[in-house]
């Protein structure tokens, strides 16, 4: 059973190596572009095709193994017994279409819905950040040192300008004094990436309004390997395989201090 | 004389890559952070050491130039006579110490108060961005192409989330309507490098709050060689060289839809 994993975890690797080949070939291609829920999101040929390379590798190998991917494989699964892959083919598609970068394949492999290994592929900074539970979280060949305690005063949080219009689950005034206790705050356009970004502590933290499981899945288990939070704005623990999610990730002691200047009255 | 100003152009992408070589090597070296005026604002002495590099080679090899650095050089000039280096030996120091990448040297080279060269250097990605008055701007060896007009909905606009915070520029309601009205918005914690993605057409307008010259003097010439708009958020024309300043760069179309966005009653 162990040998499986290592194969999926092996494999996972390798179609991640080869489907960002494909997406680096497209750049000479003509690309189409649709909208989906909103005019700020968007789909490619390109999101579509590669999540078809990875329905049909899975076919081919792992027959038995179900798949969820954003655009639309699995959409139907009600539940999530078995071995389940949550497959992003290109988190951060309006930063593929327009920077050509800042962009990364993301996959979460669960059983019976608990994450044991996830992928998050940076495909132009060739940047793989990986873990299977138990065995630490690796950015390439080189293992992620578990994050250290950071006050808020000293961190950089990743969050979109999102946080500060109005919305449903922060008021305006939490929102400000967060900005103002932090250091400073960036945001890069594509979830997985920020996510990555966390554990190997280039930021200190990431929040997020509305994620979608193919958005979060393949960063949980990295994230548990180095000793950070992965929960919603409210602190609850997130599997990865939740539908529409808020997403607080963290460094230990600084998620402690957001959530309370968060909560604060 | 144009010899002297090719020599010029020369010599600073030369010194850009020596001190970024000298930049890396610090990474095995432990790092001096001071505060500057506030917490938010931080200097290491590996700024201090660059921009002393810089000011040797400009006195061995243009003893009659004058330098503005950001770290204390030429804060005392009082006129911009001559020819003026405008130098921020590392722009973006809070990704350097805390990310080690998303940092860039930048070098503005100015005659009598005009824009002449622009130097935009991203050390960890290898990216030089440079151009001469004229002769159009480059990334590496690549010419870049000139800016195309695209719709405010459809624009990705650099901001800090200090935009949305209660400030005197821009109120609330108006910050609000212009990131509704963008397709996303990004911070990447570096002028420097987000001018210079502007000029890339990787985003496609730049906004902040208060600037410095050496934040922006790197970037006038490389977006005026591209044909972008390099103005504070009122839309008055900027050359680089003010002291305290609002910036708004971005493609020709958009700059007047973003002005017309924050002014709209």
């Amino acid at each position: 059973m162990e040998n499986q994993w290592n194969e999926m975890y092996c494999l996972a690797k390798q179609w991640a190596k080869e489907a960002a080949e494909r997406i680096k070939e497209t750049f000479s291609e003509e690309l189409q572009i649709q909208s989906k829920t909103s005019r700020k999101d968007i789909v490619t040929n390109v999101d579509k095709e590669i999540e078809q390379f990875f329905s049909r590798k899975l076919n081919e190998t792992f027959p038995e193994h179900k798949m969820l991917g954003e655009e639309g494989i699995g959409h139907d699964l009600i539940d999530q017994k078995g071995i389940v892959w949550i497959i992003d083919p290109i988190d951060g598609t309006l930063n593929f279409v327009h920077q050509k970068r800042n962009f990364a394949i993301s996959i979460g492999i669960y059983e019976d819905g608990i994450a044991k290994i996830g992928i998050i592929y940076d495909v132009m900074l060739d940047e793989m950040y990986h873990a299977m539970e138990g065995q630490g979280a690796f950015l390439n060949e080189q293992k992620l040192k578990k994050l250290q305690e950071i006050d808020i005063e000293e961190s950089i949080i990743a969050m979109n300008t999102t946080w500060l219009l109005p919305n449903k689950l922060l008021p305006y005034e939490k929102a400000v004094s967060l900005v103002k206790s932090a250091r400073g705050t960036r945001s890069f356009g594509s979830a997985a990436i920020e996510i990555a970004s966390v554990a190997a502590g280039r930021v200190d933290a990431y929040m997020a309004v509305s994620l979608a499981p193919w958005d979060i899945a393949g960063g949980a288990v990295i994230i548990k390997e180095v000793g950070g939070l992965f929960t919603t704005i409210d602190g609850k623990i997130l599997a990865g395989t939740e539908s529409k999610t808020s997403l607080l990730v963290a460094k230990p002691g600084l998620h402690k201090q957001i959530i309370k200047t968060i909560k604060n009255p």
